[in-house]
């Protein structure tokens, strides 16, 4: 099985990552674009076990492990059966 | 207009902060993680402009700015219309 996880700053938390990106867009010309937030992603892969299992221990890691439950937030999805 | 570009390093890459993050979590008792690609997510912003547009545009300034096409791949998705 096969999750994917977003960890993303806040919304409240400043990005400086994604204003540089932006910046760097409206430079070569993309000046349609308003806002940028750069975060990270996780694809794991996992040995087989329970679904409900795999519902309990993802969001668990994620916090622990994954994101800074302080600054980031986090959101995470099933993507291979 | 919303859209959601992952970029992560190509299968053949090597990929050490994966590697990193999984050893970790091994350490915490997670056994059951066989394996973790990191890559990074960009959630974007966009003013109104047609979406034959945007589908021209994102795949370009991706594979030239987001992306390093030689070790990274990237998909894309709208998430907000």
């Amino acid at each position: 099985m096969k999750v994917r996880i977003l960890v993303s700053f806040k919304n409240s938390v400043l990005d400086p990552q994604g204003q540089t990106v932006k910046n760097a867009l409206h430079t070569l010309g993309y000046g349609f674009i308003k806002d940028v937030r750069q975060g990270k992603v996780f694809e794991i892969d996992l040995k087989e076990i329970p679904r409900s299992e795999v519902e309990k221990v993802v969001p668990e890691f994620a916090d622990k492990v994954l994101a800074n439950p302080i600054i980031e937030k986090f959101s995470w999805q099933i993507i291979e059966e």
